[in-house]
């Protein structure tokens, strides 16, 4: 029988499974999490949506329905300063959508924005105490992640290239997340702004777990057992998976999102900064093809989401994703689609199917 | 003790490791070739730079060292009719850089080009009767593949989405190496143009795998034996290994190359089009710096390489690698620095040692 011998990820968070279900901010549900960890997993509950009510609300929704291990996943970002400027170029680039959708491109927009963990997060993670904390785009300050970690919490965040890995693990983090280039949703990037180099899953995970002395979390391009077993290969202790999750009817997101997901190839996807300023996998439509994919126009993260949330809502309201973000990684047509806990599960009894087959015998 | 199980490239070969060296024009040897082969791999003869007599001497003298399998590279691009305005274009934007280094940029320039597979190739093939011929860029038309496989040789070519792999399959190949965009060198699109769009090894490899019924050969970001552990949990029945080649004492670049894949990172290449007009992996240097990575101002493959060739000498000359197009892959870092006998047997032992470090126990 093949096993899972690389314990050091399942120790650390104490789980039973080495998959954990991706942060998606907008598209996981407390319903998502729940499952996930009830499965065995780790469940990530993403905040960079919520205020600080809404993350107290799921968290105390997440904790009445299991006792289990869970993440909180935070952006660790720096909020710009405002730049009226670069927000008139944005906006008079969205102007010709504004008009084909009969909006007026001159009304004020509401900023939709991402907080990034401050204090006050820091106080819900103070009260909660969730097991695991990951970050995206790095770490907070010092004294942030110093309060976290007195929580008991163990800390983690994504790096996409092995100096982000060895930054990461200098400051304190204890497991990385080695998240290669066919991820869907954000890239985690904080050391480079250059997408041209970013790097490949099978060329990044063993490259990462060679720099650093932490545990390495493999993302991007797995969302079948046979990813989940070439992870191990490749030196990583666990998996981290969210494309798959998509398919959950535990996922919260528009059913223009689910179709594009359910029809995406291995070549539909893109890294685009058109939706919020920053880098992110999606599948392709017509405002990455006619703004992007990589735009040098788009104002800071998070900023540009606002002027754009006006013509996606109008859009969305038509029945059209022209504007939407259709996160997306390179794997989606390789997941089975199930519910969270089953899905978590499965992923796991296939990888061991996939080391079983290609091992031992005579 | 844990077997390579799938046998499907190693018997459809006739070769004893699913070890397949890639050929690289201009940097694999007759040496490199017989190495690889000889160690029970199957070694790859480029010919892409050779004239059709210099193709006949090298395989005249690689049948003189081994009887073991081997496998003939073409490229089966269409070349271009003569586009004196591209040219022109091209010209000027290198102009400052024949300025700088003491050129005269209105000098003509000698084309150096690749030649695609024609028929005088096609009769070499007959000649010589290798085992395998692989194409990149497709292939060729259907009466001259039909004339390599008349000579009892299998045919491969590379898909870098699925849509080529069923192409692919459709028109005749044997086998299909999906090239994921780790890889080093030309990436072998030819059913895309577009780079924003090519996908990871570990997203590609399961998704070819699921679309074609012939056996898959995985490639990009594969230099040490976790790769290639890596590849077989992902359904690939071989892999083909490039940059841990450009080690080998057998391979043959300049100097400066040499030193620019010892010392690369995970983050040190990307794509670019700069040096041939067609989209291909090597290290960031001044040329991809200043006019791309990928530029739309460049003519198209392989013209662009003459006019780019003058600066490429000079600088050369100076010690400048500002122009030389220094192809690798995502791993470099991970390739153990062996000679190519050595390197086929270790890169297999060292997968059949990872998979049995993951397998089997109680």
């Amino acid at each position: 029988m093949a096993r899972w011998h690389d314990r050091r990820i399942i120790d650390l968070f104490g789980i039973e499974l080495p998959i954990i279900q991706a942060p998606m901010a907008g598209a996981t549900t407390v319903e998502m999490v729940v499952a996930a960890s009830n499965a065995g997993g780790l469940g990530s509950l993403p905040s960079a949506l919520f205020g600080i009510e809404q993350l107290r609300d799921a968290l105390r929704q997440t904790r009445a329905r299991t006792s289990k291990p869970i993440n909180v996943n935070f952006f660790s970002h720096v909020t710009p300063d405002d730049d009226p400027a670069a927000q008139m170029r944005w906006r008079a680039l969205l102007a010709p959508y504004y008009v084909e959708l009969g909006l007026d491109p001159s009304a004020p927009i509401s900023g939709a924005g991402r907080a990034p963990f401050d204090q006050s997060f820091c106080e819900v993670v103070e009260e909660f105490k969730p097991n695991v904390i990951s970050f995206h785009f790095g770490l907070p300050e010092k004294s942030l992640v110093d309060r976290v970690k007195a929580t008991g919490a163990k800390v983690v965040s994504s790096a996409t290239t092995v100096k982000e890995a060895v930054w990461l693990e200098a400051n304190g983090v204890d497991a990385v997340i080695a998240m290669g280039l066919e991820a869907g949703g954000h890239r985690g990037n904080f050391l480079t702004a250059d997408m041209s180099t970013q790097v490949g899953t099978m060329a990044l995970v063993p490259q990462v777990v060679d720099a650093v002395s932490v545990p390495v979390i493999a993302a991007g391009g797995i969302s079948d057992g046979r990813g989940v077993a070439a992870a191990l290969m490749l030196g990583a202790s666990a998996v981290q998976v969210g494309t798959a999750y998509l398919y959950c009817p535990e996922a919260k997101i528009p059913a223009m999102h689910a179709a594009a997901v359910a029809g995406a190839g291995d070549d539909s996807t893109a890294i685009t900064n058109v939706f919020t300023g920053r880098p992110a996998r999606g599948i392709v439509n017509r405002i990455m093809r006619e703004l992007g994919p990589l735009s040098e126009s788009v104002p800071p993260f998070p900023t540009a989401g606002a002027a754009l949330g006006t013509v996606r809502a109008k859009a969305e309201a038509d029945g059209r994703d022209d504007f939407t973000n259709l996160w997306s990684g390179q794997a989606a047509r390789l997941a089975p689609r199930l519910p969270a806990g089953e899905l978590t599960t499965t992923l796991f009894d296939h990888a061991l199917r996939v080391l079983e087959r290609h091992s031992g015998g005579s």
